[in-house]
């Protein structure tokens, strides 16, 4: 007799980018040369002196569990980040330092859905964000969104949307796929909108850190009561390190550390003790540096893309990712992937991993090579459209 | 308006410890030494060369993510580690790599739990176990275990409990909080019960290599439909590094990827390669003189506690608890460990936070600090019984 796979992990969804990850890595294996343009992680190493923090405590060897929610000086030089960076005065005790965003989403999560509970969510969007929910046995309802609002929710859509059984709205921005930013009266517009319906808002600013016009604004300057998901993993270049942190309301404090301690025990203290070097001098003018670096590469591509024919209604302003229109050549993005992966060895990701509606004519193109693997990515791209594009 | 906390949040029990913690703390803070006996990780740094590893591999500077399954070099050396401790072979493929054995759990579980499906666990035993459960909607069925089976559960109490809800059986040894191993021959028969009810079997293996007499058996000695946690915290003095793993059967390899990649990621890379020295021979040599510093501590311990009159009827042989009888001078160990954190400054865990039945009859000791804070911590408890235990 066999042992039964739950529904609730069944129902998850795959992504569709790991198929053509796969045969990515066969292809190099055959000794093919790939350009990487579906990576969503910055390329740049860890900034050295998050290194050297990282290196200077394990030398004391003593790496020891931290409190649930986090070292308190980690907590406290966050609280102050939001004080510097959003004019924003947030108690340290509102914070909880988490395995990646991943942890501080299932923990808000946690903390928010019973079963059968809903969620709007945007389309485009991050997929694991409704595999999280589904995980909690909560309900993603998927909501199209359009060039009109910058590819985010508004108001408006909240209103037509809302059902007796909707408890919140989780929004990114700047978004995963689309780069785009949310206009900040929009978002204040949609959060009053949510508020009277007593729900919860989701604020995930994770590619915080990294726009190339204004900077985004953080959702907290809108209020208390909401929860914003962050992470040192794309800003401070620190994926792997595995670290991110939430802000929760004064009243969800006590059921988030109760969370913590259960989920989590406490996330990594190396890397916590790393991540203090983050909001130094020496560390943010690094940020910077990259920053300045990642608007060149997008300002570059996109100019490349739309040159090629592919159609972005929307400057991206954020992240390391350009949403594009490619109908003008096909009707099937993952296909088109996959067949350009094969001719001309240039991983990008389809748009089936990010939503329902206007997948099969969108791609996701990540900058994070440099800018010589993206001219050499584009000019392959433009050959393998000039043979017809399959 | 206020947000909602959801009903899956509250109901997850807090650690009743953090209460007594939250007082050695105020304490300590006042100027008073406490000798902690209720600290549940070991007081060893981790071993050098892991540490090493480590700083090694963080010089680098390239801390990117590894596949959502763990470093290929990392799951190998653990399946190798199977074959060389237990005499077992595993493909690699089967072995998770998680943020410490509570991603494993989480993992394991949001693979096999529905919302309303039931897990048999001890009682006593590990509190976040159901607090896991909880957390998917699963039920909890805590079913009394005596002394008469080492304190674990045995294939009758499997059969007398077996509902048309329950879906298998958790079970954790050396147990945390007795220290007590199961018997192989018992688990055998248990695990053959299960499986005629086509159910699943977890075993929790965290306290493996902290035994004093024969080594524990994996279970996966019996076979491989079933589920093994584990972690680098105990063993390897690597608590703080956040790092465990699962061994699931090969037709959940796939669903555990695909959990994996949403809920983790991965898990932290500088911690992975780190691990790659945990099996090294220095690194090993080292455990086994920890292991030696342990069994003696335990003895002491034991010895001591019977001496003070406490009782404790199975002789654990595993982990770093002793989980005494304190019905001699007490009806309310809660209240007895609060009164001896009060006038003596010894900390120790009462029953309360490991279960229902008997809790308030037993006291957690930890020897998780050197025998000269232990023979204190004795003398303190023998003056508290002394001036009548309260």
């Amino acid at each position: 007799m066999e042992i039964k796979i739950a529904k609730r992990a069944e129902e998850i969804s795959p992504f569709y980018v790991m198929e053509l990850l796969g045969r990515a890595r066969e292809l190099e294996s055959q000794g093919r040369d790939i350009i990487h343009m579906e990576v969503g992680e910055p390329d740049f190493p860890t900034p050295e002196p998050i290194v050297s923090a990282g290196i200077e405590f394990l030398e004391s060897g003593n790496v020891h569990y931290t409190p649930a929610a986090g070292l308190p000086a980690l907590r406290e030089k966050i609280a102050g980040y939001y004080a510097s960076q959003y004019g924003v005065k947030i108690s340290p005790s509102r914070v909880f330092i988490t395995p990646g965003a991943s942890g501080a989403l299932l923990l808000v999560l946690a903390a928010l859905l019973d079963s059968g509970d809903e969620v709007l969510l945007s389309d485009p969007g991050y997929p694991c964000n409704q595999n999280f929910i589904q995980l909690l046995d909560g309900k993603s309802r998927l909501i199209p969104v359009e060039a009109n609002s910058n590819y985010h929710l508004t108001a408006e859509l909240i209103e037509k949307n809302w059902r007796d059984c909707t408890r919140g709205v989780l929004i990114a921005s700047p978004s995963n796929p689309t780069g785009t930013i949310i206009d900040q009266a929009e978002l204040e517009k949609l959060f009053s909108s949510v508020r009277s319906r007593n729900g919860f808002l989701i604020s995930d600013e994770i590619y915080h850190g990294l726009t190339y016009g204004e900077s985004a604004a953080s959702a907290l300057e809108l209020g208390d009561e909401l929860f914003v998901i962050n992470s040192f993993s794309k800003q401070f270049g620190m994926t792997g390190w595995r670290l991110g942190w939430a802000v929760v309301p004064e009243k969800f404090t006590k059921v988030a550390e109760k969370l913590s301690q259960n989920i989590f025990i406490a996330a990594a203290t190396h890397s916590q003790y790393a991540a203090l070097a983050a909001f130094e001098p020496e560390t943010m003018q690094e940020i910077e540096r990259r920053q300045a670096v990642f608007k060149e590469r997008r300002d570059f591509l996109y100019g490349e893309l739309i040159k090629l024919g592919f159609s972005v209604p929307v400057m991206p302003d954020g992240a390391f990712y350009i949403y594009a229109d490619c109908s003008r050549f096909t009707d099937n993005s993952y296909q088109f992937c996959m067949a350009l992966l094969e001719k001309e060895g240039v991983a990008v990701t389809p748009g089936r991993d990010f939503g329902l509606v206007g997948q099969s004519r969108h791609i996701r193109f990540a900058y994070t090579t440099d800018i010589k693997n993206l001219a050499e990515g584009v000019d392959k791209i433009g050959h393998f459209l000039k043979s017809g594009g399959k």
